[in-house]
């Protein structure tokens, strides 16, 4: 079905479910919107699901409802939104087993306290962090053959366009990089294989796409039509920018082909606006190929340039400089007003965008943009084999593994089940084709949705998460700043059935769910990875060298190696801490009252903090971390001679 | 059972389940701790539950997982442990609902980066945060009549000695205060009704107790025979200081008399040991009584001193100053050996000590601690009405309000279900009397525990939540750093059974549990609460003074009132940001890149941040909290010339 055809109502839409918008906004948009309040398609025309009937529901709360002691089979990776962090939950039952501090402090691990993280995150001249706010997005794992490898996990940082990498054996994160001249960088996705070297069939790259369009360098120039943006490439292992593309438009999320051959990033400003009357006055915008073997020839064939500072190459990726198929590096696909969203298929074909401002979802398939590379497809539009109406706000796409695609619709507050060959038929002119196979109330505006094993080879559309924007009521009040609702969803059968509301503090945004045998995690750590490790309680001591002092500590429950120490005012102390325990879940806490010390050492790690000794006084350095039936005699007294 | 009783093996207890934990140290304690593997009295043998059977469970399930869209019927209030904030749960099923963030910064917020957090938080000369670090433990809410009334809660940093109010109609810290003279502020609870004036039938005063000694004031003297402790009375409207004691030993945790006569804390440490062994050489410790109103008149007819800088009036609270009944302002019980937890009985009778390295309760009765300081009871110790066994390792105590008490043995990973009265039988001889009535195994090493309104009058023995430090093997392994295990049980039955397993971030120690009714939150904001607030889009510009700029903002979805502003490079910026839209969850967020900016506005709510234009560019503010279909597109761009 072609854009031409949708209909198009001139009332804004009932409002209904979602009048808690505010309404003069949502009157604002309403006849910008192109769509209707009711499916207008017959291929559209399945009622929503009725709310779960008490029956199946307690079959739900059994798959979800573990038993004391029972494990989740599948593990969730969360972004943590604005808390800067990632978020590991246990599934079907959605609890929360830990928090992997990135970019924000953690006053619990001492993330931002201990000379390791600091230098991990980035500091300022005088040493001091230099950020303390993060809006993380999107996270995704390294793959091998199509599935994830258990390595590595990578996650955004929106406000200040760094990326961040997570062991996956530690569940750590282990480096931090700023991308630059990017502001607002959004979606963020590895390459699944090497485009040219068959041997390399795990992820060596990182895509992540620059949403806000900046002066290249970014100087205070007002004339926004001179802005551009940057999509980037990260080394998955080195952690550094191999290099940019220079493109028109912005990115908004990005997604990766299994065969390595190409990334593509959703592009809902192609008018390249600075207000948003502007940058949704177009009837379509795009989805941005990039092609990246050829990219990287550029590279190293010299062709690009190097924007301020920074010396990573920069290719060119504008409209301009690619108008020819055999030798661009780019290809923008048309695609319906202000998409959010592209997502590859797990059986390698598609990648799916989801129209937002237009009720559609449009399916590209890949063989034909590679065929436009050659030169052997006319029209680079042609690659679009569908485009269909699947309801008000289309946001996100996940998929069973069996042929089905799951698209949230912000506005309906919905997420509607559709059959991806069935919605190409009906494209192609069968009306017959029933593509929509079943529609769910969601509570209340879903954004991102993802499925068990979704984004992978091995998609077994078993569980669906979404992440609902407001929960309004569905959870008992707690003042004015309330919780978003993860809904948790049964997609086993024919029909969707909600199993579970979890409320979680802002704003979640992306996630992904994989088997749990999928990672091998290591519960202690490994003394020598720290080169400052003290490995035996005799190294202990006070190592003073003029004004700087080393104090070196170990930790065995219930107590540290030295029962005092002495220092003098205006001392540069460097504390170094082991935790000599090796023991699994044996973790220690250091905290220097008045100090603004607090840190951890888990089982045979090693942390080091420097402070200034500037306060004179009797000081007890306390265990923070319940360790022993002792623990809350478990200090050591820093003394500060005047 | 009178301590002298209790056999005192030779070999150090089997380690069984408890093998986690350091053997050496555990070995080297266990000769020390006076206690049997196995109840050594008819009393308590009582074998623990078998885990919870098939049926039980399947019934539990229902209890705790609640349908999408069903409300819980109890709020938690859960110290945050070293994240420094407060945690709202919703039981019986457990969820997080929110976090609210007091002693360390929260970038989701933007507290410790809005201006009025920052005020609320404390800052340096340099107008950056004096601490990021916190250790929080207890959290206890005010009273009226003898339960909660709704109005505040407050919570401590054992670190710095602070001690935050929480408004329970907004769910928000507004006040935190800093003890002086005090180090590791550990135990806190709120008084319920005035000593002397009648018609206070509701909570003035929260109680602090100072864990660790220190000199007074504190110079860097390493005698630790001369350091003392501090037990402090904070007011619970203005937050100030009113008064401080100062005792021999240590303060550890608190309770209040629902009288309103007494406060006591439980001493671990009167031998004023500087070191572990010292701190438990003694066989007895002690359970240290407040006579708040004789205080409260000492104060008055100014029989105190002040300490360093402080103005806080302090009291002698020593043995030497208090051996006359009649004149005393405290009372020291003596209960056994480093005793950790002091908890106030629901029926007002009694205040329970657990002994931790003794595997006895002590119950005291109040009636009798008055008796003596009005110089009717010869022996102090007289007002010792039951000295019980109950396990290894008793650390807190909670209560149904039918006479039972529920205490958790941190070495035997047990919570041990007793009544009371019969305790007071066995311990007055009547040897039959069983008062052990149930033992359940908990996973693992079980710290704090509460029960659904327990320490209040209305304690209703519905549901047991317990904090357990270990969770091993309890969910799927994420690395080094386990989450703990807070274990939810049923208790309205004879038997307990376990209902659920929730992994938590360390580490959570204290909590409380109440009926939803008697919070009446405020969803939206009163605009008049902030003298800031910009009441009408058209109030909004740049307003410059000189080098200082003012920026007001106001935000409806999905837009800023201002599309751009302009700034010089070196204005010290001012902005104000003021959220119009009325409807309840639509909360807007603010970041600006790479000026380490960001934080939220709920509906009606104004926030502040004040920065140096130090970096000329385009900056891209946006909206970070999700707000509308065009959310992605909320922005104003802040362009600062060079």
């Amino acid at each position: 079905m072609s854009q031409e055809k949708i209909a198009k109502p001139e009332v804004a839409p009932a409002l209904g479910r979602r009048k808690f918008l505010n309404t003069a906004a949502i009157a604002s948009i309403g006849t910008l919107v192109a769509c209707t309040e009711k499916p207008a398609t017959p291929g559209a025309s399945v009622p929503a699901s009725a709310p779960a009937a008490g029956g199946d529901h307690s079959a739900a709360a059994n798959a979800t409802h573990l038993k004391p002691g029972e494990l989740d089979t599948y593990y969730g990776l969360w972004s943590g939104g604005h808390t800067g962090d990632m978020r590991v939950l246990g599934l079907p039952s959605g609890r929360e087993i830990h928090r992997i501090p990135c970019f924000v402090p953690d006053a619990l691990v001492g993330w931002g306290i201990t000379n390791e993280s600091k230098k991990i995150m980035g500091t300022k001249a005088d040493g001091s962090l230099k950020y303390t706010v993060a809006d993380t997005h999107h996270t995704h794992a390294s793959y091998k053959d199509g599935n994830y490898d258990g390595r590595y996990a990578w996650i955004n940082d929106k406000i200040n366009a760094r990326i961040a990498r997570i062991r996956l054996d530690y569940f750590i994160c282990d480096k931090i990089t700023e991308l630059p001249n990017v502001q607002g960088f959004h979606g963020i996705f590895p390459d699944k294989r090497d485009p040219v070297d068959e041997k390399i069939n795990y992820t060596t790259r990182v895509f992540c796409g620059g949403e806000f369009a900046i002066p290249m360098p970014n100087t205070g120039i007002e004339d926004a039509s001179k802005y551009r943006s940057l999509f980037s490439c990260v080394d998955a292992e080195s952690m550094e920018v191999r290099w940019q593309v220079m493109i028109d438009g912005n990115c908004d999320l990005v997604a990766s082909s299994y065969d390595g051959k190409l990334a593509a990033t959703n592009q809902y400003n192609t008018e390249m606006g600075a207000h948003y009357e502007d940058m949704m006055s177009a009837e379509r915008d795009a989805c941005l190929f990039f092609n990246i073997a050829r990219i990287e020839e550029a590279v190293k064939a010299g062709k690009f340039k190097t924007i301020g500072d920074s010396k990573v190459p920069v290719v060119d990726g504008t409209h301009e400089a690619n108008k020819d198929p055999k030798t661009a590096l780019t290809a923008y696909v048309s695609v319906p007003k202000n998409p959010h969203g592209v997502n590859a298929s797990p059986d390698g074909k598609y990648f799916i965008c989801a129209g937002k401002l237009s009720p559609t979802g449009t399916v590209i398939e890949l063989t034909k943009v590679l065929e436009w590379f050659e030169g052997k497809l006319e029209k680079l539009d042609a690659s679009i084999v569908a485009e269909v109406e699947l309801g008000l706000g289309p946001l996100h796409t996940a998929f069973d593994g069996r042929g089905n695609a799951f698209t949230t619709l912000f506005l309906d507050s919905q997420v509607v089940k559709w059959n991806v060959e069935a919605a190409i038929k009906f494209h192609n002119g069968d009306k017959a084709a029933k593509y929509v196979v079943d529609r769910l109330d969601l509570q209340y505006q879903p954004g991102h949705l993802n499925a068990s094993q979704s984004e992978t080879k091995a998609a077994d559309g078993k569980y669906l998460a979404v992440g609902c924007k407001f929960s309004k009521d569905r959870f008992l009040p707690v003042g004015p700043l309330h919780p978003e609702n993860e809904q948790f969803i049964d997609i086993s059968g024919e029909k969707m059935v909600l199993l579970a509301d979890h409320p979680v503090r802002g704003e979640p945004h992306d996630f992904i769910i994989f088997k749990r045998d999928l990672v091998r995690p290591k519960q202690v750590y490994d003394l020598n990875e720290f080169p400052l490790a003290i490995k035996d309680p005799k190294e202990s001591g006070v190592v003073r060298n003029g004004k700087k002092v080393t104090v070196k500590l170990t930790s065995q429950a219930p107590a540290f190696s030295m029962r005092e120490f002495k220092l003098k005012k205006g001392d540069e102390v460097t504390l170094i801490l082991t935790n000599l325990d090796k023991i699994e879940d044996l973790t220690h806490g250091f905290a220097i009252p008045k100090y603004n010390v607090n840190f951890i050492v888990n089982p045979q790690e090693t942390a080091s903090v420097s402070f200034i000794a500037d306060k004179p006084g009797v000081f007890w350095c306390y265990c923070t971390h319940f360790c022993h039936a002792l623990h809350l005699e478990m200090r050591t007294r820093m003394i500060v001679e005047a």
